[in-house]
């Protein structure tokens, strides 16, 4: 079970998570392209931190909303997403190869990562960008009740997926995590760390109902805003076991 | 000869250039990044045009100064600026994969240009970003009488030079442009295909001051900004003669 | 019947609409505020143009979306949406003022008009926001069959209407625009002008289906974006009579 | 002798500055006006929070460069710069008077200011700005040994001034600051209250070189950004003596 994180989402002046502080714990770092956080200079230094830990590099691109940090849904026309996403993962890309490291997957951000969830049309438009992208990359998923559905729409694209679950968020029964506005979304430190044994060991999670819902996930995502995050990522760390050496390389 | 045009400058709703009409007549195309001009579906539309007419591509990276279009002085910390321009820079290369082409060479836009021009530590810079980018790329800059002290710059970099000139600016006996706002400063119709002449012809230019300044440039700068520029772009086609079949290949 | 135009959307080096020649003939421009297009030497340059010709202004704002034109709905949050507003109303009031003039009323701009005209909610915080300005403003929006409901809804909010209809777009029974995608949703010359003459001599509309529609409405919108719309403009300024003496006073 | 500090920097998702703790012991609240930092909601917040506190406010305005946080001149054109500072000035304004407060003076910030301070030009263009506004409003600047001249121009416009001294920074014989790259340029915890002491006793400081400068300041700088400053406006405020009880009213 790999862990990743999002970073790289400082802006100019403003700093934005605990980058330096994560980047030691997990296996994939979700990168922030410019659009809802990350100037290049913090790209320059978050890949460089990646490279330094040995961690593997995703982009993480964006509706093009900075002051809303890319959390509120924008319908842009099919041609205006694709050239979107690729000009954002094609500066990451580029950018990671200037520092010595291979992109390997991306990850919508925010309201566009629900978008795609929630809506074929738009995972049509991110599976078609990545299909025809230069070079092969996979894409970073929730894992859900229709993960079967969203691998038989990857294979038609070519394109190679990569599942992940939430530590700290509670399902519902079709696997879909619980609005942060719904009490009980958020786990605590207990239930959490219970969730991660949980997905590691069984391969399911308890749901709100009660109910144990199957998830196949690789990897986990996890949060390094602040300390208490940081800490959480270095306990969720000891229940999955070491960072495989070969991560990132 | 070769013919090289800004091109890519619309932005959003808003148009700029007459690209389609341009695109036939010359045979490198400098495209915006999107800090000055060109949202990713215009980008992922000019390189298509390109590509239709088997043009070359450059990429054409500039200030962040949306409003101001690049053409005021902004004083980046050397990291910034050459992250600044990696990722600018690393977007159109990844999307010119996208679209089957191989970008070629990059060139500076306004004042970043202006700058390079200037100030050698700029310049530094600017073949730093280069020197480091994950594969080898051209700098467009223009031929003036310090061409042999750029040349060894480059050279200690390991970056190749393309050196331009402009068919319908007033030199100074340096080889530098005369400033828009000096009276004189941009030719008419007559004067600006003297130049041309002389410039594929003798290999120099009559400065502001009445002498001849030798000028060894392998591509003249063009303008498609109107019908007049397009017209001015047909006419120095002829005088330079057809385009290389291997162009843009 | 006064005309209503938008106007001031040029943004930095980008030129949009012929407002000049559009001028001349409207009662009222609804000038940008910077966050769908307007850079404040727009503004500056709209406003004084304003003034020359004795035409009312209103402001014209907009969701934060530059490169997608404010076309694009964005779910800000209640007191994100209230401040937004009136950041955009401040800054063009404030210019007015220095220009001579005082800001009469407030248009929406694109999808923000639209998400009003459907939604309670958003209307409720768009009459929050003018409610609560320093001073009065009027609000422009669509006359529909439900001019009664908003009514209603504005005098409990303590703001002033004026109702708009368009000359050149096909209605539905309820009052509402054909969308632009539909078939026949925009006019030809000639039932623009039939339409012109409906809303000034019967305060009325024929709609999509065939039936007569009452539409009370004090102000038609206008387009001034090329040649063809500035001569609609005459067109129907013609219809409509000449401007008011007292119009911008 | 008043406190002033820069407030309402945040933008968007991030954060600046601990304005709620700096609020209760200032004076003079510099809030941004969304160029350099703050957007609407943020402003909207932080001038409740001047309201609450009775804290007079003054608008910050800046070059357009979020990225770079209005640090890096920019070379506008005299009219742009006059527009770009109305519009922000006329934003902050207007929404002041929503919060029921009287914007009462305007603070260039960073780039701006320094440019400002040095250029008589630019000093003329910022004063045309204010003198052209709708209603009168104070001009923030540094108290030099310049103060004569700087008091002659704006009496040339009819703007009031209103002299800043900075507490930590040491000032160099012409009553500039030392450029915080130069060694003793920021002044540790002793070495500021001292010259606290000096400015509110005897209306001077002792310079780089050791001589006595005289400097008629009427409100000092202080700096909100972490718990240290905060701890230090804390000292500054017994330095100078308890809040005026019409401060902000």
């Amino acid at each position: 079970m790999l862990l990743n994180c999002d970073l790289g989402e400082s802006y100019g002046p403003w700093r934005m998570g605990m980058d330096a502080h994560v980047m030691p714990h997990i296996d994939l770092a979700n990168i922030a392209c410019g659009f809802h956080g990350g100037d290049p200079l913090t790209l320059a230094e978050t890949l460089a931190l990646a490279r330094e830990h040995g961690v593997s590099v995703g982009a993480h691109p964006a509706y093009p909303d900075l002051v809303g940090f890319g959390r509120r849904s924008m319908n842009l026309s099919r041609e205006e997403l694709i050239a979107t996403l690729r000009y954002q993962v094609a500066a990451l890309d580029g950018m990671a190869a200037c520092a010595g490291l291979a992109l390997d997957y991306v990850k919508p951000h925010g309201a566009l990562y629900n978008d795609m969830m929630r809506d074929a049309v738009i995972r049509d438009a991110v599976l078609t960008a990545l299909a025809g992208f230069h070079r092969p990359l996979r894409l970073m998923l929730l894992a859900t009740a229709a993960a079967d559905t969203h691998r038989e729409e990857a294979a038609r694209h070519g394109v190679e997926l990569l599942f992940e679950a939430f530590a700290d968020r509670c399902y519902d029964d079709e696997g879909h995590l619980l609005s942060r506005r719904e009490p009980g979304a958020v786990h605590g430190r207990e239930r959490m760390l219970e969730q991660v044994e949980s997905l590691v060991g069984d391969r399911a999670v308890t749901t709100a109902s009660g109910r144990r819902l199957p998830l196949e996930a690789e990897t986990l995502c996890v949060h390094g805003d602040n300390e208490e995050g940081v800490r959480a990522i270095r306990e969720i760390r000891e229940r999955v076991g070491e960072r495989a050496p070969t991560a990132g390389a």
